[in-house]
């Protein structure tokens, strides 16, 4: 997508092919820095910091992080090594240990004195898969903003979305922001209620800066005001993201997804989630209780940074010193409450059936 | 209420009746400071900046601004143009209306001679029984959560509230907080999840503070982890408060309050408002199309204050330069989600009939 007027992505191979660069979304909105990534504990380090997040994105690095430790010393042993540090950097997306599966797969199937250039191509590969799943999702998306602007008769389409699946979760276009992106490129008048998702504000922080990036009008909103404005028929459809998504089509998105699909049900508001396939779990079917939820440093919700008056970035701390906050990091959402997913093979019901009929070759496999 | 080991009110005429006292809660949780409101401006100030919040204080104080009035200049003129300056000062909140209504209907009535010292008998007097009223919320609803002890069988109550509808929206005891006060001080093992509360952080601020000066245990949760806690049996009842509720029960609360009824309604889990009668707005039926709700600074949401290292409040910005933001402040909780309204004369069904059955004199009435 346009950062500044130019075209760019999220991950890419630098140049001369020694390092791997990516943004540093840590400093997102208020700094705009891009940091180069050599081995397999900076690409480690940049997911379990956040300074890459988003499901697609964060498989795509640990792709690259493997082709890193790869080019350093191309064994057996060290793709075991490599591929548990990253593993184990963020539990709960299911991308990562896909991506790493993926890549394993292929390397393990060829001599280990090719497993330098071979990395690269494999992860540059599954750079480009995310592209293409991006823009198919935006495509059948995009028929939903369409017919809701016929709706509208031409008045602005309201576009709820949570969190940051855009552009900066994924390596370009995004999962929910994909279709709100083509629906703005098109021409179709569109507005975006941008949640705010505390406790790290990925909506006011990420979201609200690329659509602005892009030029998309944009208002953000505390997580607390979705469901009044729906009340009010000022949301005329939700789409958000999933960091996994179960066989029966539960869907576990950040903390918070699922007030707003409820508040969605109880108005009538059409309830969209941006699938892609790779986010998909076959292997386990009830969310709520199969799907284990990180928590996450209390000091996200005691503490937040932000630009001081005189320019600098400044963290300070909210609530008592030494209260005690709890911060998990993703709920779910049952997919009785979801109107459908977009996936990279159309907008589908969010049941168990539907999953099989449209992806039949991953039933029975694991993810 | 306890504060540092003594207990408080938060508003008390000064000993030398020259002042009313209030605390300065926009400096809380980080700064304790007791202020002197000497005239009817200082008052609407108060109200207006949120140093006294919540529908119950925010009527003790504009008393008590009419009696400053009234001390300064006790004619007819003067109370008209006292009580216009602190009816504007918030919109929503109905409290503030009666109050005002109440102390212009006693003082209307006597000799302006007598008005200097009858405004401030009357306004303590409404001080007194809003401490009456909150005492017989926090017993009715002690009772809920004795209940809901002993079908925990001695493990702790797990009580989730937003907002501050505590100790420090009220004169004493709160209202949504009374009850946890009363079951804390009878020793039943009780915890809350107190709610952040964006923008303004009510929760994570003040009803952390006050929670924490007076021993009750508690875990400062972001708005958006609720529904995660209700769906994971973590949360045995919610409490909350109301800034206005209607004829056939619908309540209106700080935003985000719905959300938590749909998350409660989803999951079975009991949701309470304490409402004193003071809150109910028998003129009004329909919370939804017939509440105002109050729209407060977009900075609320774009920038925010806390503690920096070096002990300093400092302010600062979280979303990119420019951005735009709408902050309702208030959402209107249908009564169909409602378990009850803990009133000053019992648990009622928020119903018409309820309300009608246990409010017989306001039938017909003006709040």
């Amino acid at each position: 997508m346009r950062v500044g007027g130019k075209s760019l992505r999220t991950i890419w191979l630098d140049s001369d092919a020694a390092s791997v660069k990516i943004i540093d979304q840590t400093r997102l909105p208020h700094q705009f820095e891009i940091l180069s990534v050599t081995d397999v504990s900076e690409a480690a380090h940049a997911i379990k910091s956040m300074q890459v997040r988003g499901a697609p994105l964060i498989g795509v690095t640990a792709a690259y992080g493997l082709a890193l430790a790869m080019r350093a010393e191309p064994s057996d042993d060290n793709l075991d090594k490599a591929s548990a540090i990253l593993a184990a950097t963020r539990p709960t997306a299911v991308n990562l240990r896909w991506a790493i599966e993926a890549m394993r797969k292929r390397l393990l199937a060829i001599p280990s004195a090719e497993r330098g250039s071979a990395g690269f191509a494999h992860a540059g590969a599954l750079a480009e898969q995310d592209v293409g799943l991006c823009q198919a999702i935006g495509e059948h998306g995009l028929a939903l903003i369409r017919s809701a602007g016929a709706r509208r008769g031409g008045r602005r389409v309201n576009v709820l979305t949570h969190c940051n699946a855009g552009w900066l979760a994924t390596v370009d276009w995004g999962t929910a922001t994909a279709p709100i992106y083509m629906a703005h490129d098109e021409g179709i008048a569109l507005h975006v209620w941008v949640d705010e998702t505390r406790p790290r504000n990925q909506g006011s922080s990420l979201t609200a800066w690329e659509l602005g990036q892009h030029g998309v009008p944009y208002t953000i909103i505390v997580d607390n005001a979705g469901g009044h404005l729906m009340q009010h028929g000022e949301v005329d459809l939700v789409i958000v993201g999933t960091d996994r998504t179960t066989a029966s089509g539960d869907v576990c998105n950040k903390i918070g997804t699922y007030l707003k699909a409820l508040a969605a049900h109880d108005n009538g508001v059409p309830f969209y989630v941006a699938a892609p396939s790779s986010s998909i779990d076959f292997s386990i079917v009830d969310g709520i209780t199969e799907v284990p939820i990180e928590t996450r440093s209390p000091q996200e919700i005691t503490h937040i940074s932000g630009v001081a008056g005189d320019g600098r970035i400044e963290t300070i701390r909210l609530a008592p010193a030494g209260s005690s906050a709890l911060n998990y990091g993703f709920d779910v959402t049952p997919a009785r409450l979801i109107s459908g997913l977009i996936t990279e093979r159309g907008v589908i019901a969010a049941t168990r059936e539907a999953l099989a009929r449209a992806f039949p070759e991953r039933i029975g496999k694991q993810p």
